[in-house]
């Protein structure tokens, strides 16, 4: 696998197909903010690591990323229409072993699956089933750009010029194809002069708040002040926060919220502030198959993030630890759902319902 | 300044008088747990510097410390009796300017002015008065034990075996003479075979409750898991927590508590989870002639300890940062106050009021 380094674009796209050199590109979001580097990646095993290891990481963004991902998984499988079928199904569930709570993973291989399916009932010839997966994964990725800024349009209806935003985790174009979900009403109000300011918890262990949200948004120009975790709190009690806005990896059928470990806490803290908590995210994030909070999996991962997150140990040796990447908000914390399609408000298991019936 | 590496002792004690240099000692707890190393003290701007500096930390260990920096800054000192209590007076004067919120330092400083002003008034020649002024400061440390020895008597009445407690920064045997005051409680428990589960904040951005909690709970063999601060909501939620406690750096006339930033935080999600908030501290971090917790300074600090706190640059350059060292967590959240005379409650306006008269 080879990486570019150092280039430069308007804005940086976590996520680009090379048609020349017909390979996926994907910004290793853990050497930011110092280091801009594109990993290129040319097998489904590359992509799965690289999703295992969170060079990229936000739903939406590793939902396309997989997308990709099943097409360099079957481009070199030679065969019959039924076995390339059948390597395609199997590239899906092995991709979808990547990571266990962002439901935009499931969709999005659940999206190639039934691609392939249709194709191959439709009689498609193999290579041109393998380029329609191509397309596929493609028109995944851009449809997200679209949706990030509907999403954006509708969130910014609920922002006011001067109002204090406090955001966790990194749910910005870093996540998604671009604009982001939680960030996209923060880029829309920078692009037509409403002030926003902005707080970014740093959002330990793996500080992606620190690291990518301050990031992109002082490269937009937006007003952001970067705070620890715990400070969230002191700064709602100084009356300088008027709303949260965060991403979500997923939401289940009656509105409970996974999100990334230390959301559940500012939801709780906004609530005693009368702060209102928001939550933005795709349709695609939206799993009406999973009832409640508690049957989506919740990651544990490796103490090492908390231990000697920062290239330096600062914990002592041997020490126990516990540290799960995601934790679920209670739909009574959540003051709406932000999507494409609109603005979501309890009761969330039968509005929800409803958004998609529409 | 010398230093002392690689010191051992069945605990660390983070000051100590060494008689046969007559030069203070103080643990360097930035270099925690890596390195066990002690600072070698000879004059008061060494103090100064390593209470700025944060070598030593935790209100009552900033007490002592100052104390015999005091002592440090005069034995200097020739002249009349009138011009060493000049010095001393000066001397209080400069070392309570090193940090501006924990209240011990100026109760400790007071305390020796006071006392080099009765041996002045008493007509004590200067030799024996420096001497007096370090017998003084030997004694705000040995009370300190025995302070700590019994708010962890207290402290552990509320407490139960197979309970989970959590706490946030360090208010630990490093904090203070020994024992510590939120900590104390949980030696207590380990020598007695009361079995208490401890969660402890890593409480960013210093880390005192990795490096130093976690620490010293570990090797006296306490059961401690190390969590990030925005972690604390989600184990609450589990029912892991059944009380929190932590120490304090002012408490108000009110009973409004100044502590580590993130207390608030953690002292909100307490009560949205009815679990019971307790602070520990000695008598000498409550402070009657400060009302409220408005009235109490709160220290910012570099933007560095957020930005670039373990050797590594975690956010972007020129970002903006907002690093208050403290907040403030108002009466209502507290549920009591636990002290070397006994156990707190609201009301505490009154109730701490009293405490001192009787």
């Amino acid at each position: 696998m080879n990486t570019t380094e150092k280039q430069t674009a308007d804005w940086l796209q976590s996520v680009r197909w090379n048609s020349a050199e017909n390979r996926l590109e994907l910004l290793d979001q853990r050497l930011l903010p110092d280091e801009i580097v594109y990993l290129e990646l040319t097998t489904s095993e590359q992509v799965w690591d690289a999703i295992k290891q969170l060079a990229v990481r936000g739903a939406p963004a590793i939902g396309i990323s997989a997308a990709y991902g099943v097409y360099l998984g079957v481009r070199g499988v030679s065969g019959s229409r039924e076995e390339l079928l059948d390597a395609a199904v199997k590239q899906c569930e092995y991709l979808a072993t990547s990571r266990p709570t962002a439901v935009n993973l499931f969709w999005a291989l659940d999206r190639m699956k039934l691609r392939a399916q249709e194709l191959a009932s439709a009689g498609t010839e193999p290579e041109a089933l393998k380029q329609a997966l191509l397309d596929e994964a493609k028109l995944i990725q851009s449809e997200d750009e679209e949706t990030c800024r509907l999403i954006g349009e509708h969130a910014l209806s609920l922002f006011e010029d001067g109002m204090g935003v406090l955001t966790h985790c990194n749910a910005g174009g870093l996540a998604t194809a671009r604009y982001g979900t939680a960030l996209a009403p923060m880029y829309l109000a920078q692009e037509r002069g409403i002030g926003l300011k902005v707080f970014a918890d740093e959002t330990r262990p793996v500080l992606q708040g620190a690291r990518l949200t301050a990031f992109e948004l002082q490269q937009a120009g937006v007003d952001v002040t970067l705070i620890c975790d715990n400070m969230a709190g002191a700064v709602m009690s100084k009356g300088w926060v008027q709303a949260v806005i965060v991403g979500t990896d997923r939401v289940s059928a009656n509105g409970d919220v996974a999100n990334k470990i230390g959301t559940y806490s500012v939801a709780v803290l906004a609530k005693a502030h009368g702060i209102p908590f928001y939550v933005a995210c795709p349709m695609s994030t939206i799993d009406l198959n999973t009832p409640t909070g508690a049957d989506i999996p919740i990651e544990e991962r490796h103490e090492d993030e908390i231990t000697q997150g920062f290239g330096k140990r600062t914990a002592p040796k041997g020490i126990k630890v516990y540290n799960p990447a995601f934790d679920v908000t209670p739909n009574e914390y959540v003051t709406a759902i932000i999507t494409e399609k609109g603005i979501v408000r309890a009761p969330f298991q039968e509005n929800l319902k409803k958004l998609f019936e529409e």
